[in-house]
């Protein structure tokens, strides 16, 4: 499982004061906080407080790759901050994220290649979040069309069908999985698929119950990437033992420990 | 979901002794418990330790049904007790269960058709139960093919494709998954498909957590019948969760009391 954690973002009092302060300690704390609870990669967003977000997203880049191999996720809406930074984080790293519009997701699959870098794409179009399954596989399949024309290997692209509050649409998780079932079996090999995962629970009273449920459900469909805050070590566990039960490790009785070990 | 609490068994102590001394109010209160946690029906089972089996379990049925229309699962191996009992039971009930060897299973759907009753029928023949995915859902359709002949309806049969421990055998929780969405898909109307959830976890240390994140996926891939104890709240929580998030119940802030209310 690829799981990316989504902590270290501006919109949070802490990160935000972090980096207002340049406080590398803070940033670095969290950054393996977030490592030890099992992330396979962070994602990093300077949030719109800040004066300077080029600056930060590089600072952020540089303080954490100070501790840590592990990919960033670079996480910016605007194109020309993300242009500017993408090719100044060192290391392994991941262009978060293109919408499934041609014209931005071939620039955006551009940029990946030339970058050496993985890919987020969104079933998002011109007219928003898809509000039915057939619309978001058809964004997905398009996605995966253009990177394999651009030459953006499989494993680089991650779809993301777009998770929205089961509060908002009743329907909408099940269509998630349902997106990730389709466009797993899609192509071979196929792309990851991804999901952020605290949007399912978003204003509801139980956000950890629907999280912990809602993720197991979506890996049995084939989700292998998540976007989630791991230091929520039930969601975490939640994440390992779906994977057991998928026949992915071998049981033994410390499998918990085993697989946080494994990621470490 | 058609949740059979499998508690009310003389393997169990306080059931033993209640069996033993013909105490009906003790019967009856963990039959009102097991009810209100969320069960649809109740699994009955003597035990091996009781002298007289038969009437043990004929008291049982009788004694529930004083309190309840519940349906009641008349859980016995011995094909002689079943005849006897099943035609005794008042209202509702489920003949658990038949094995996938035709002779055995051709008998029992006779038995189950006679009697206005359901029949849970198990992925197991002479040589036990499969190692593989292909032989649990070839006896799996061949239990279907035997009751559609003879005229026992999908919603009264319950086929179990059999949960193995994942600490006996890694790969069998994702054969179950594979098992279940094969026979849902085999044909329309699909009969239920039935797992015993505990097994999963027998042996394990995190019992809790293998039960309540292995039922989540087995219902994403369309089990709608499970043993297991229904006061355990937890896991009756993941249960309604999992198909709030399937989208067959409109959200509601109070949604885990509204799925219980809605079955008492």
């Amino acid at each position: 499982m690829f799981i990316i954690a989504d902590r270290i973002n501006g919109m949070f009092k802490d990160v935000n004061e972090a980096i207002q302060n340049r406080d590398a300690a803070a940033i670095q704390s969290l950054a393996r906080q977030l490592l030890a609870g099992g992330a396979t990669a962070l994602d990093i967003n300077s949030g719109r407080k800040v004066q300077d977000p080029q600056g930060a997203l590089l600072w952020l880049a540089e303080t954490i790759r100070e501790v840590t191999d592990a990919p960033l996720s670079i996480d910016t809406a605007k194109p020309e901050i993300m242009k500017a930074v993408v090719r100044r984080v060192p290391g392994k790293k991941i262009v978060n994220s293109t919408k499934a519009d041609p014209e931005m997701a071939m620039e955006y699959i551009a940029l990946a290649v030339e970058n050496d870098a993985a890919l987020i794409g969104l079933t998002i179009d011109v007219d928003g979040v898809p509000g039915n399954l057939e619309k978001r596989v058809e964004l997905g399949a398009q996605l995966i069309a253009l990177a394999s024309d651009a030459g953006l290997s499989m494993d680089r692209l991650f779809v993301d069908p777009i998770m929205l509050p089961v509060k908002v649409n009743s329907q909408n998780p099940l269509h998630c999985l349902q997106a990730v079932a389709q466009l797993k079996a899609f192509c071979d090999p196929p792309p990851h698929l991804l999901l952020g995962l605290s949007n399912v629970s978003d204003g509801c009273p139980c956000t950890s119950l629907i999280d912990r449920t809602y993720v197991a459900m979506a890996i049995a469909h084939g989700l292998d990437a998540v976007f989630m805050d791991t230091r929520d070590t039930e969601l975490v566990d939640s994440v390992v033992t779906a994977e057991l039960l998928l026949g992915k490790m071998v049981y033994c009785d410390s499998f918990l420990e085993a697989a946080r070990q494994a990621k470490a």
